[in-house]
């Protein structure tokens, strides 16, 4: 069998500069990190639909779906969440390659975890945008009854309840969509990306 | 823990349509399939750099890149290439679902395999090019070494000399590159995704 050491990398023939149009700012990763029902995916979705009607290539890396296809047959323990999360950042990797601002949703629960998916991704294309909305809050919507089957015991392990959370300690972004409403938050993160592509001077936003 | 079953798909705001623009043929994927040396990874090179060039948004999902990243950890088992091929091609799927059109270079040897991969990407969107360049021909560029290897008995299962490769029956293109330039064959690409976007009328090109 061919070991894996084998395999060399093979180089693209395009500039990420050639591919993105000269004076265009490359493409980045907005990970959006929370308890379940914080609002992510909600966020991400109406983000992308903006980046896009606006000319810019974006696509959301959404964990449920993803779990429904690139990470098929991934369960819920530390090591698959973590693979799970391995694999999403691999993927916003593959997009911000190819010129797409990618914007992921997932619970990614550990400082750890983020901390991958920043090294795959790189520093310098990983925004972390914390979405703080209250755990009251999140309980309230309970959008997939999650938390109803935690609190009576019939679900175990759910982020927030007797799941760990670590929230970040200096994220991006931080947005509380119990707060304001979802163009509060787009326009935020605009201001973000926007600071982002006027060379990263200040990097720290949002509520404090 | 939450079971599988429990993730429920996310919509996307956008339609695929609002996403292309209007009147652009939807993103599909070219799926280059062939020997070890048959030129896949310079012709999706290519490939991309042309359609790029001219403004369609293409990526190269090359099989050896993936290894180190999203196919990390995956060895040459069969049951380890099948999984190499479904994460490919479900990163395909994101691809075009993003608007981007997908190359892909692998071996993927087995029938089985590519229909895996025309499942997942979706039949209408996949386009199977055959790189059809004759083992001589191959084992005489041997880019990586790989059939020397296989001669001397030091890499055993390689495709084309004690592994099993299928040719496709029917692909949508067949291509030599022994037998042509560069050139050639991507004006061959180029006439088939003009046949997808004019409805898909002819799907079967190139050398029979």
């Amino acid at each position: 069998m061919t070991a894996p050491q084998d395999v060399v990398p093979q180089p693209h023939l395009l500039s990420s500069l050639e591919r993105m149009g000269a004076g265009r700012p490359a493409a980045v990763t907005l990970w959006f990190t929370g308890l379940p029902g914080a609002g992510k995916t909600t966020l991400a979705m109406h983000l992308e639909a903006r980046l896009v009607r606006s000319g810019r290539p974006a696509y959301v890396l959404d964990g449920d779906n993803l779990r429904h296809g690139l990470c098929r047959g991934l369960g819920f323990s530390d090591e698959d969440r973590s693979e799970n999360i391995r694999r999403t950042a691999e993927a916003c990797r593959l997009f911000n390659d190819a010129g797409v601002i990618a914007v992921s949703a997932l619970v990614s629960p550990l400082a750890a975890q983020r901390a991958m998916a920043r090294d795959i991704i790189g520093p310098s294309r990983f925004f972390e945008i914390h979405v703080a909305t209250p755990l009251a809050v999140c309980e309230q919507r309970d959008p997939k009854g999650l938390y109803r089957r935690a609190r009576q015991g019939t679900l175990t392990g759910l982020t927030g309840v007797d799941g760990l959370y670590e929230a970040p300690a200096r994220p991006d972004l931080r947005l509380d969509t119990s707060a304001g409403t979802i163009d509060d938050a787009l326009i935020s993160i605009e201001a973000l990306l926007a600071s982002q592509s006027n060379g990263r001077g200040s990097r720290r936003h949002g509520v404090p």
